[in-house]
């Protein structure tokens, strides 16, 4: 395998503070929906134990696209997620906890891979804001992570930070090394906590990397983060950084991110990100100086693949499919068509605009109004017009007058 | 006619300070353009003197569209100004001002208008920023508006708040009320005073009414306007308040406005704001609580009288041009095919999502590079990549050790 | 006048005869609603008695822009239509007309202007289809024309070819050069005649020159004016040609033309052709043989101006509102921020594809449901899908089996 | 399985003869570049015998999504191909297309699905047109699928209707059902022979089942099938109908599909087609007649799902996979965000026109001018246009006669 060196694996954090550049997997919810072993809405991940060729294949896919982590298929893998909404499931949450565990490290052991297991936001949190009950769910996830000696942990998805302490607090009862990343935008969490104090109180509860996953594209999530480092900065912390976004283009979302997109989640096709607008996600979120890059929902291989051919020089390898592909898509040279070949050139995918084949479609989306909405948005609301009925007698007047 | 109440006109301030709403015009600039009469570069007014039929012909289309406000044509009508770049004039200065004082007056004669002139920045405050020189720019544009006893004055068109400072001091001589408007966005002058900053400061200055004019679209000017008016508030201080916007969408501005846009001027047809479009935007600067309500460049009279018909209940009067047009676009109901009749009702009108018939061509710019960038716009560059040369080496590896 | 040759005003005849290119004028309902005198819905030219000034204006602005022909504004100027659906009028049909053909006179006299007196389809045909009867309309208006001795005829705007033989016939009667004009697209009338058979019926009813106006966009019409042409010499039958299109971009009509667009008449704004595509449509009208090239409704001044400069060289001379413009916006020289002058080439322009500025839009609309459709749209349409409640047992077995 | 009859099962032919609805599968080389097993540019499918996994598991997805058909994977699978322009392997054709059919066969017996063989355009072809040796091509191919013993044939991806002839010619050797689909459009084959005429001559030829694959959008794949059925109806024969065709919007298509535009093939994102258009598809082929309904390039699992769901009831059986989606996504009931909860319905999606985040891009491309074009495109071409040089003295002259 091209991308193992030789050795005993590093450590993440030896990884990070070496200068390494550590590359992420993808989204597994939204990549084995379309493969047809997820189930969109619940969002459980009970395949680990019904299908396991099929998480073990895409498992594969990232590994050899150049993900240095295999995270364990485990989101929303509690007992109390699996079974709501009548989402009756033929596996114990144990189970399926322990398959994603077995596959992700079978996989790892592959390449040059770590395992992290983890954990996100719960439905109790909300309901109840009750401390000891919500840490008391993340515990129990964490005892099979521990069982299952992954590598280290990742605490993501989540849109208030206080809970994100919580379970920051948590994890680092294991001595692992934790990450923890907020499923916010520029504008902060849902309590308006800016992405630099979020961070700040991140680092303060013990997360060794801080960053963003999900809800956003990512230009945006990269532009988060820099507000994140910028904010422990500012606070004479130290940390490392990372960030995992949507593959999705999403201008228009407010603060919730694409959940509000009326297109979320079965209408997200146009939006979805080319390799290389994954290349220059890669190179920004590098510039910004964030070595932990990743990806979340929508991201498939090639994307990944796209993000470890960006950084090819300054991670010193390449990822095993770039053998499929080539330097900037240089396996077109192969093509039959001469003005196909003449496409195999990086200028040209640089500079083209893709069009979208949908000219009855628009090119920006109104979030959902149900959402939390704000500034520029509520302007283009027309609230308080005069009736029709009011204006008749002046339009008589008009007439009459002329 | 119609809008003209009995008795001797009053004051602008007087109206507003009644609490009535002022209606403005539109650009003169770029309507007499499309028209033949003004050439865009120059941008100069010499057919007040050379075409004045053209000119009277719009001042009357604004007054029956619903305006209060005559401008006198001198946008640019400072001799420096006319012979600028080699744009050598028939007329002199003083012969095109006069002119368009008395086209203005003339025609504010026939209906429920004021006349107000104008004077808007200066090349010389860029080259050499002498408040003395500036002044006396200002000074002997104030003589003729003086001599010719305009209603009131607008210093207009200013991108550093400190050269309209200077404006409205030189106008306050006069005894006249005078109106101060910036050409900025919510992102502050050219030097990034802040709209609420410079608001006070022109306020402080001398100005009775303040606001924004040209430069970006109408929702983005109202919101500006706003932060003014709290920044006013906030220092404790009153003013009126005005805007006059363009009639262009411009979403996708850097903070110098629709200038960098690379439709700008010939190309900015599919940005025109229709009808429906103005009687949201005269809504919402309603609401705002702006009380001079006018517009800028793509502004033509239907634009205004749109604006009319918006406020019609709250001004008790709808104005000349609206019997040729009904309610909502009600004259519909006259068309002879059944399909057009059922589009006379504002619901239709206003949930229409308009398109441009233009599939191959985008919905946002980039703004020019030559003016200032700013916020998301940067991170969409892809500025140190790897070159393909570094990279060969590393394919050739991966497909040997494969 | 620069465009003034010297010597008597030749015929429209002997200047196409000669190889001469004529340039038509724009529409008026549109321009005149815009500038508040015409009434969308009954479009009728009551502003010709009423108005004259704004007639007059709009008249001398396209003769400054190049119009080598004065259409009268009689567009719907017969007694029936002006008091159609209770459109009430202050003069009478024969005052409007009368004063529409003084106004064009006086206004082609003060420049190289022919005269052209117009009639277009009637209620009537539809109604009764009785032939005397039509016929009957069409000469009450032609005795207007010939009483105010018109230079020429124009029937245009018909649907059925039917009804263009018939008022062909009785302008005949003049003595008069006719021109004969369809709106119509390349699928022929609205009983599928074709465009080539159409032109032929044209030229054998008398027709000196035919084509087509309004309804769709300038590359289309001038596509159906070349199938006329193909069609009178595949016939042996000789005719000049003429085209008229609309100043709006309708790549997505059906048969029926732009009526049938949800954005007709209020929300067409985003479609308005720039004065770049202008100088296409000249270049394309001419590269196919017609030599009358005008415009209808969307028609600016300025848009015939762009077409008068994109003949200039063919024709030999500029229009004189060429004098505010320059070759190719050359007036952008002397703007002064240094990226706008760099505009001030052609090479800029044509490239240019520009912006709506409205992200919420779409590129193309669907035509109203109430028209005539045809094609792909069809097969757009999801008509005998299943409905939930059928298949719902099928999922419980799916799930139960598993 | 729940798709799974008892029985033994029937041949294609019995099964269309029935009445009985076949669907196809994906297409192959696009899913799995994407995975990262196929380069772009030779397309060549050694990934059956190098990563056996890959291709087994994408078999699986699309028998769970509801395929009735494993095409083995043997696109371009020949020896000359293989090794065309420095595509090295290794391993020998052969071994690449016996793997292929080993992995479709063991899949194919999961469930209810039979196997195909297939056969696809030659360079030779196109470079000697010798009829014996473009046999001999598709003779060596024939040998591997008989010794194999897939259960029918398919030639498909042909541009040129005489070559698909030959290809069926030899394909009726085996005694096998032979399916035969071109790659056009509505305009006929790359020598402009029709649909019908195609048609009729593959049904002469001996093909079962004739159609359309790849090139072009659904919609316009239906309406080229329907072609072809009027054609064959209309020449008295008989065949049954198949259409595979893209998963991409391709509106803006020339006769040649969408190789020719710009964003082929590493920039199609926005033109993916979702889920709910996949169900118009479905809908309209069976509306036309068309029976054996599958895909091709960009189809991934969830595609065919959307197919399978929307026959359902025609079918009486849903496929496998629908146990993760639910009857028009009903799973989103159990999504935690009320406001989600709510698209759990047909309507929305149905009428949803999906944004596509991209406001700086276009909806329609222009296909690349190497190759073939016609039509409209033509007429925006601006190609004798006057030189900026030539016009000059005419615009001094303007200027000095005003």
């Amino acid at each position: 395998m091209i991308m193992a060196p030789a050795g005993a694996k590093r450590n993440i954090l030896e990884r990070l503070d070496a200068g390494e550049i550590v590359i992420g997997d993808g989204g597994f919810v939204f990549a084995l929906e379309k493969r047809g072993y997820v189930k969109a809405g619940p969002w459980t991940p009970e395949a680990a134990a019904e299908h396991p060729e099929a998480v073990r294949q895409l498992h594969r896919e990232f590994l050899r696209a150049g993900s240095n982590v295999m995270q364990t298929f485990t989101f929303y893998a509690s007992d109390d997620k699996l079974e709501n909404r009548g989402n009756a499931q033929r596996f114990t949450g144990t189970q399926i906890n322990e398959a994603a565990c077995d596959l992700a490290r079978e996989v790892a052991n592959e390449g040059d891979a770590m395992v992290a297991g983890g954990v996100s936001q719960t439905p109790s949190y909300l309901s109840c804001k009750c401390e000891d009950e919500v840490k008391g769910i993340f515990k129990r996830q964490l005892d099979v992570f521990v069982k299952k000696n992954v590598d280290f942990m990742i605490a993501e998805y989540f849109e208030h930070v206080e809970e994100a302490e919580w379970a920051v607090q948590v994890l680092k009862t294991s001595g692992k090394p934790v990450c923890a990343t907020l499923c916010i935008g520029p504008d902060g969490d849902l309590n308006g906590v800016s992405p630099g104090d979020c961070a700040v109180r991140l680092v303060k509860a013990g997360a060794n990397i801080v960053g963003i996953n999900c809800h956003f594209d990512p230009m945006t999530c990269v532009k988060t983060v820099k507000m994140m480092k910028e904010g422990v900065e500012r606070a004479g912390l130290k940390a490392h950084y990372m960030v995992q976004p949507l593959a999705f283009h999403t201008p228009d979302c407010n603060c919730q991110g694409f959940i509000d997109l009326p297109e979320f989640p079965f209408g997200l096709e146009p939006r979805i990100l080319t390799r290389w607008d994954m290349h220059k996600y890669a190179r920004e979120a590098f510039n910004v100086g964030i070595r932990f890059i990743g990806g979340c929902c929508g991201f498939e291989p090639y994307h990944i693949r796209a993000v470890a051919e960006e950084l090819a020089t300054e991670r010193g390898c390449l990822p095993a499919a770039s053998e499929k592909h080539g330097n900037w898509g240089a396996g077109l040279e192969m093509h039959t068509k001469p003005w196909v070949r003449a496409r195999a050139r990086r200028d040209y995918w640089e500079k083209l605009k893709p069009a979208s084949g949908r000219p009855k479609c628009p090119s920006m989306s109104t979030p959902d109004s149900w959402g939390v909405t704000k500034g520029h948005a509520d302007l283009m609301q027309h609230k308080e017009a005069t009736s029709q009925e009011e204006l008749k007698p002046l339009f008589e007047k008009a007439k009459a007058s002329h």
